[in-house]
């Protein structure tokens, strides 16, 4: 059933991996790939009608339980609607964050069991877990710097919590991706958006080629 | 901690839950009860957001397991934020709908994994069950009748799927209510508003009695 290769990128907000999810969309193109390039919350109109609930500041608390299956349901709606058919088409998709974010974000940061969080989300998904996921690591105050500066303000319901979460969430990604071979973990501190893009093809690479014979 | 009463109501759409609910609810505050009464989805305004991404017909498909997600979504905030506070503050919480509507739509209407669908509700409402449900049992002609000539058409997306779907929804709740002791069946073909009402009393003044202590 399954012929593309599904790779998404990972870490914490400002850490650069919308930039390199777009570079390595533009190289894999170049190479004569068919290209999804897609990002979570969101992906679909109906995830993105979702994702508008999620992140819009309200007067009301949005409960860690109701974050949690949010996420999930949106996820669950872009993984049919969009990442499942372009798969089968055989496709590259190239996903902004997909179930280790929840992982990370709900259960190390927010402190919800783990286990639950996973389940959840292992229903919403589906069989579909990426063959590749790049975690971008930097400083948590690097993160936030630059995630700051792209808007001059801190932007939404989740950017606003405080720095032990995001703290919390950075270790989260590093211990997931201890127990994950999937995951590739790039120290992005320091570097150049050119240099992590050399890296992230060097990982891509080998993953690609082994998924050869379904293009 | 938990101190007041929490009463759902359940059944087909155009079954005459909502206005049995109102009416249970008038009736109890007439007897100085402090009553909130409240439906699912929906209940706050950030769960009326959720409520409105489920209903609202769009071009594109939604899923099952989004539906059951976003049910699930809406249901833990509406738990957190309006029916365990109003339980901790003593009062008697009514709702039009709860955790085994979508047992019966999602689980047995679109035939989804009953375990699943019930794991995912659970960890969404937490320790918070009803102490009384009452579901009201009519056939799904006469259910699908009342629920069109109430707004002249075919109202949202759930009410728009066919009578095989209400048919499996129907036995869903038959089924749950068999294997459930807070689940009472009351017949309501045939019977006039009033009569059914005062079988809801019935039904009610037990529940009420052996809470008592806690009013």
């Amino acid at each position: 059933m399954r012929n593309g290769c599904f790779i998404t990128f990972e870490g914490s907000d400002g850490c650069g991996k919308s930039t390199q999810a777009k570079l390595l969309a533009e190289y894999l193109t170049s190479m004569d790939y068919e290209v999804v390039l897609t990002r979570e919350p969101g992906g679909t109109p109906l995830a993105e009608n979702i994702r508008q609930v999620i992140l819009t500041p309200t007067a009301e608390t949005l409960h860690p339980m109701t974050e949690i299956l949010l996420y999930a349901a949106s996820r669950a709606q872009h993984v049919e609607e969009l990442i499942k058919p372009a798969l089968a088409a055989g496709k590259v998709v190239i996903c902004d964050r997909f179930i280790d974010s929840s992982l990370a974000y709900q259960g190390y940061g927010l402190g919800r069991d783990l286990q639950m969080v996973s389940e959840i989300n292992l229903a919403a998904v589906g069989a579909v877990l990426p063959d590749l996921t790049i975690v971008i690591d930097i400083t948590v105050e690097e993160a936030l710097e630059r995630a700051i500066s792209r808007s001059g303000q801190i932007q939404d319901r989740i950017e606003s919590r405080d720095l032990q979460f995001h703290q919390r969430v950075r270790q989260g990604f590093l211990e997931l991706a201890k127990d994950n071979p999937r995951m590739k973990v790039l120290e992005a501190s320091g570097k150049s958006i050119e240099q992590i893009h050399s890296e992230v093809i060097n990982q891509v690479q080998p993953v690609i080629s082994s998924n050869k014979a379904n293009f």
